[in-house]
């Protein structure tokens, strides 16, 4: 498989997740008729990727010129909704569910920010914005704090992914192989760094002299 | 006329509706002064179309090349500050001039997405997207939930005349009098089912095992 | 020194003074750990600059295509997270930071503009955008009504600065020298009018009929 391959295939499945996650949290937050439930679950799937897409300058978004996109996010934020209720019991789907949303997008909108030339540095942050976007934008929507600013560990894994992703693009061969390879690892890191946050509740220092919580 | 000026026409007629719509939102809601008034109503009037030309990669936005649009949008909101208090009484006006908003931006932005060269599928998509652009922005900016995600009946008539407007140009003869007939009948069929909503209070199905409301 | 390098410099004291209130700003209000303070003080920073960037079409931002304004970014916010708690006792900081910054970004916003071609009135418009962009993001992540609608006096300083900034250009001569004086004068004045709103609680008019406060 090729890397572009490869890519859309981890771009199509953080929007699967990302289509769950989202419409998991209208119903289980918000309360949100069918509707709601798919406009909450498309804006969590789609927003990520179209910021980056602005940013590279990659216009129309891909969401808006590969059908696949809309139809994958419409289909995930629809089974969220028919089994909702049920899911609903496994609380920590939600969580698992943006962990690997965020995994997977680090790693894309890395690879596709040095596709579009920019810079090492700015590859790793614009990985991170697109990770952490479609979830800022829809906490935003449901008047929460983003997890983004309240939680220690969700940008910086997200971080650390995009960080592999680029040193292993610079390092490494960029055959179909070494991109699966380097992807693989930088979305696993992630993962685990965003599970180990999410189960020991950990956070990052605090600005000195701060009251303990 | 030209499908040109036709769109032109509807595009300005929009922004004015919801200038005024989001002007009278900052009194009511808000209690701002002239300047929050104004900037409210101004965000209101242009958010949903400079979301939708920054996403068909029509820059800088029709709202930063055509000075009718800041005019047109500063106008309507100065109008709303003056007759606020009056205007105030008939509570209804606040959500009829969204729904004229509503209905005359679905149509322009679908055909704007069918011009820049967009699928059908995705035209709708972004009729949707720039129908409840401002609203949504306008609600995020005084902490509301947006009534895209609270009210069942909110996108379903945006995609409805959006729908309506797209199969129109793709069968239709694309003239300037077949223009304004699909458009008309896109933005009636969006504008009666919005009423509709708001008249009988009616919302899309929730999640199934939901408890009642 | 030629317009460009002042153009740079003033952009990059901009997002420098907004990084440093952006992140006191979450130490203050939301008593977020060092990730959040550093992702609201970046966010804040380069809000303004990308929402200008996108509108004029010059894309990738600024932000991404000079690594100097993520340092910058960067470095202010975690300035502002080492001293936070001294400079949290000079509560009178994030007041003036913030006007500072919105000074310079309303100038440099102003300048970006007319030289991607907008008119006179978009270049304003635009101007005052730049200035008041990064502390609406901010406002909005952590719930709080943007100071752009609820302060009089916070959208006007912008539009004046900006317009200074806007004649100046037009019948100045565009020199080094010139841009410098016409950039100065531009800031000052709106920094004074944003202090004296400050320091004496001014707002605009209220719509008629409105009851007293």
């Amino acid at each position: 498989m090729t890397g572009a391959g490869a890519l859309l295939i981890v771009d199509l499945a953080g929007t699967a997740v990302f289509a769950l996650n989202g419409a998991l949290t209208a119903i289980r937050a918000a309360r949100l008729d069918i509707v709601g439930v798919l406009t909450l679950g498309m804006m969590t799937a789609l927003g990520g990727g179209i910021i980056r897409d602005v940013i590279i300058d990659s216009l129309p978004p891909a969401t808006f010129r590969d059908w696949r996109y809309l139809v994958v996010a419409a289909a995930g934020a629809l089974v969220a909704f028919v089994l909702g209720r049920s899911l609903d019991r496994v609380g920590f789907a939600v969580d698992v569910l943006d962990a690997v949303g965020l995994s997977l997008f680090a790693v894309a909108g890395a690879t596709k920010a040095l596709g579009a030339g920019l810079g090492p540095l700015q590859a790793v942050i614009l990985g991170a914005v697109t990770a952490v976007g479609g979830g800022t934008v829809r906490d935003v929507m449901i008047g929460r704090v983003p997890t983004v600013l309240t939680s220690g560990l969700y940008a910086v894994p997200a971080l650390v992914g995009a960080a592999i992703t680029v040193v292993g693009a610079e390092v490494g061969p960029g055959t179909g192989a070494g991109v699966w390879v380097v992807t693989s690892v930088g979305a696993a890191a992630c993962f685990l760094i965003r599970l180990v946050g999410i189960r020991f509740d950990l956070n990052a220092p605090v600005p000195p002299g701060s009251p303990p919580a």
